[in-house]
């Protein structure tokens, strides 16, 4: 009797080795009505990345295109890449009522937001920087160099943390994933995005 | 490092018999950091009910004289009893960075929700009025026309929903349940009700 009026933006970024990553693939396995927003890039994929799940990989002729036809509600150049998102893609799945998670960086989450006034913008932080630069040297995808580039950009992000309605610490693990979660089901149960059918409850 | 600047109030109203007080027992005794708000009455206690736990029972007298001194934020007479909400309690809490959770009905909460502009509302709703009388004639403390009195009642609260900024539709107990307490954890992540202590992040 209570119905969804339609799917719901969630925008998450955090600093790298924050914990996003594995927080958006558990709700996004957990929950049902929600798909991840698979953004374009210039970038060549890496190994286990595959095309259409990962990311659409396109040319960059191909992704300039896109720009002129106004496909991407926002896009930007990060490490020599270009990254879009992609309109179509979000708004196919919104007004099916499918909720649509977007895992993207500050200045990509601060055009979506401004874009899409109802969206949600959750921001992880990591415990502390010091623990960021431990994760980010045990993951060993990184050379020492780019790790401390990496703590100068979150030292920025995180300057920028006020434009994201939840702000979710992941401090212990399962207890942040939990609040993270949480985020989703209330904002699920926001009245302003529902709607009662008919008038009041039916007496069936 | 991130921390709260205050409490929540949490202003919890649904038809008799939607599950509200079973909803709002559980969560107060798995949360942390919540108190139940205790109203003042001058009903008189019912069996099993604790002065300062379930209600401040005070005489009529003494009711009348907290009016006067602006004592509650709201107050009503309901089936021939006063029930007032204390500034003080709720407050009290609140400065302290303690939430407190209002069970109170949609007269009340309408106050409440009017004067703490930063108070969260949220109503139950029964999966339908069928099911909701099911259940108070199973619950077996009302006789049959008292039951058809809170039916017609639930109808005119139901309509009043929509200034609660969150539904819950307790269809399945357990489900309706974890959408309720994810509410409070995600109001509680709400970057507006908290502050980054210090300039950005610590390096310890």
């Amino acid at each position: 009797m209570i119905k969804r009026k339609k799917g719901i933006i969630f925008v998450v970024s955090a600093p790298s080795g924050a914990g996003k990553t594995t927080f958006c693939r558990r709700v996004l396995s957990e929950l049902e009505g929600i798909v991840f927003s698979v953004s374009y890039t210039t970038r060549p994929p890496r190994e286990n990345e595959v095309h259409g799940r990962d990311y659409f990989f396109v040319s960059r002729e191909e992704f300039l295109r896109m720009v002129e036809e106004g496909k991407f509600v926002e896009y930007a150049e990060v490490y020599g890449n270009l990254y879009g998102t992609s309109k179509e893609f979000i708004e196919g799945y919104v007004e099916q009522g499918v909720d649509v998670l977007l895992d993207i960086d500050v200045q990509g989450a601060e055009k979506i937001l401004s874009y899409y006034s109802d969206a949600v913008g959750i921001f992880i932080f990591p415990p502390s920087l010091e623990v960021l630069r431990q994760r980010l040297l045990k993951r060993g995808t990184d050379a020492p160099e780019v790790i401390e580039k990496r703590l100068k950009v979150a030292e920025k992000e995180i300057e920028k943390a006020d434009m994201y309605q939840y702000w979710v610490l992941n401090d212990e693990f399962e207890e942040a994933y939990t609040v993270f979660k949480s985020i989703f089901l209330a904002e699920r149960s926001r009245s302003e995005r529902l709607f009662l059918e008919g008038r009041g409850l039916s007496h069936r």
